[in-house]
């Protein structure tokens, strides 16, 4: 069912790495035929995009203008939902709102002893794409997680682009978009939609950037695309570990272990004890609860394939591992998190205490969902207004900086044999009266 | 020998595009070539490594500890430069390490009204990898740009490669490394460099991040081996575009566009002024002036191929036309350049005044050198601090935060058929006594 290791077994390290996820065997297929579509929809815009829609999505109409869905359109799904969701949705986007805007990046300027001022001109990116897939896989958080961060950062211009299989559209992923500030939206998907998004049409109007998770197709294009525009990170799947000191109810760690690995077959969920009597309960206690579970064949692949429930020497030592993993996803399920935070080297989310449970973060605790996976929290983010803002370098030196700055940048760029650099820099420094 | 435009031609947008870099030709062969030394790096290790270092670098050695520079090495290069060498590199290293001070990020939290704590904690990445380019484009200013971020972002180790063709090494990028925070030195270099560096060998361990400029081989590598380790942008040929009045020495601006020019033939330089005197003032300066420069082919060649001299309306035009480019390096070298900074929407670096060379931003302003090229300042920011630390958030929910929250998360769970979510958000919603 669930694989059961020990931190300290002379094969525990091999028995990890068996867990890992399997490597993708269609790369080269996929990309040559991604590289077709991109080449197809810059060549011939709006026609080519159409074409793959009617064929991909059963989807055939004679224009664009008949793929987009006007900002009102989003505001009529939003008052047309039940109140509880829309409520829920509400809340949700307000909390998400107000934790990003404490990641607003601000300008700065300072003049230095020679009376040069030099700073960082921080402004918005101009325009945005949201890829957000269809059919079953159509989140409304997803939507809120990644169109509220280039909202929040100014981010003028928003386009969504979700693929709507046969006309079919979620109501809830509309209102969502209408939360998040989104501008318009194209009911496209796959390839064709990045490659719009990257490219421009005669309709869709060329992004900075492009956001949002898709499945294989998708990712491979927003890889090709990559210089073009900018994209967010590439996600592997989705990753859950837990360190517990064995003080949680069994029922609580069963049920985020299986909140992460209902995503699908190869997510992974692991749970690091030194309670080893801890360890049977919580085995105990998936047993009893997984026949209840509406997901249980999902949830049952995954625990089989990549789950475990690991037995450390100590919580040091759970932390150790943990650091080693860096996982998305990292529950400190203990009496006192902020004693072991300290310790924690990488992470994408870290949800402190017995009542933070992963699926409270994924929804409205307000932080980002969109985390590093698969070891990159080493040197990726989570998703936030900064991803959506960059920065300009300002220099404006004063006659008595050239002075000194043009006699520095001579002496160094002679040491590199660039004099023409030099010349540039002394024409400044010898213009410059002494001061 | 450099082109005259005018903004308001009809062919202009035509003309202007004819400048844009030539493709890359030889894509297909060095990808395989590339995906082949990273297999053999990953599977072999040191032997691998030590194999192309015979082959490609004519540095035959028996043991990666002999292609190894220790730190102390790092000190005596430095000290044995000439006085005015070692007083500029000092100078320089101390005004970035000012400037980027300045970019170092914080950890934050806040206590929301439910009495829940959210944050965001940021760490610097463990290891860091500098490439260096050896032979005649080895630049201790490079080694500066790349290294000093890291250092000031707190990582705790920076490994740098540089490759010694036939042995030979540059003092000065030793003592350059030695002044960053460089920990060591391997004197290797191409893909087995990057290699060794993202999948760590018996010798080099492995690093989080490599960044650091390279030629097509380096750069393909970085490409391969991003996701497994972060990289910095891939960077194209270096470009400048100056907006001038027409009142700064025409002299000074024809060596500005040189001193971008002679870095290579595919490097931009482009005058914008709405002065068509001053147009003809600095192609007069151009003629007198080249023939006087050492890299004079270099500079005819980029010029000619890419370089342009563009009449516009006004300065707003020059502007508009600035902002579509969105130029690595923008110099405003106009009597009031506060004026037409808050209409740029997108630059690498902002030169400020006409005292403001790009040459004194190169290698000691403070601000970085390494910059987004070819249009991705629409969506790149300059490389910096920011780029050696990473963010976790935090979530610490409380046991009224669980109940709020709990139920907010629920109902969104539901709607999304996750009702493992669901329910692990409803074991905290339930527990928690009313508030």
């Amino acid at each position: 069912m669930i694989a059961r290791l020990d931190s300290r077994a002379a094969d525990f390290t091999a028995r990890l790495a068996a867990l890992a996820p399997a490597g993708e065997a269609d790369g080269p297929a996929v990309q040559a035929r991604v590289g077709e579509i991109l080449a197809a929809v810059e060549a011939r815009g709006d026609a080519a995009v159409l074409e793959y829609t009617a064929r991909f999505d059963d989807l055939a109409v004679d224009s664009m203008a008949a793929l987009e869905v006007p900002a009102e359109r989003l505001q009529v799904a939003l008052e047309g939902l039940p109140a509880a969701q829309r409520d829920a949705l509400a809340v949700a986007a307000a909390r998400i709102r107000d934790y990003h805007e404490r990641q607003l990046g601000e300008s700065w300027q300072y003049t230095d002893e020679l009376g040069n001022v030099l700073g960082q001109q921080v402004t918005s990116l101009g325009r945005v794409g949201v890829y957000v897939p269809g059919g079953k896989a159509s989140y409304p958080s997803s939507v809120l997680m990644n169109a509220l961060p280039a909202h929040v950062a100014g981010v003028e211009d928003i386009t969504m682009v979700v693929p709507a299989p046969g006309g079919e559209l979620s109501e809830l992923v509309l209102a969502a978009a209408g939360l998040a500030g989104v501008s318009r939206v194209y009911t496209i998907g796959g390839a064709q939609a990045v490659a719009a998004l990257a490219y421009g049409t005669e309709t869709v109007a060329a992004v900075d950037k492009i956001v949002g998770p898709g499945n294989a197709y998708v990712a491979e294009a927003k890889r090709q695309v990559f210089g073009r525009v900018g994209i967010d990170m590439v996600a592997g799947p989705s990753e859950i570990l837990i360190i517990c000191d064995g003080g949680t109810d069994p029922a609580w760690i069963a049920m985020d272990l299986f909140s992460q690995a209902e995503h699908d077959e190869n997510a992974q969920a692991l749970l690091l004890s030194p309670d080893a009597a801890f360890l049977d309960a919580v085995a105990a206690a998936i047993e009893e609860l997984l026949p209840q579970q509406e997901r249980r064949e999902i949830i049952a692949a995954s625990l089989a394939r990549r789950g475990a429930l690991v037995l450390t020497a100590d919580l040091d030592d759970a932390v150790r591992l943990s650091n080693r993993i860096a996982p998305e996803h990292l529950e400190l399920s203990v009496a006192d998190p902020e004693a072991l935070l300290p310790s924690i080297s990488a992470a994408g989310a870290i949800f402190m205490g017995r009542y933070s449970a992963e699926a409270l973060g994924d929804y409205c605790a307000g932080p980002n969902h969109v985390l590093p996976t698969a070891g990159s929290a080493r040197f990726f983010s989570p998703l936030g207004v900064y991803d959506f803002q960059k920065r300009s370098s300002i220099i404006n030196v004063s006659r008595a900086g050239a002075r000194v700055l043009g006699d520095v940048a001579s002496t160094l760029a002679r040491g590199e044999s660039l004099t023409a650099h030099a010349r540039s820099a002394e024409y400044r420094r010898d213009a410059a009266p002494e001061h």
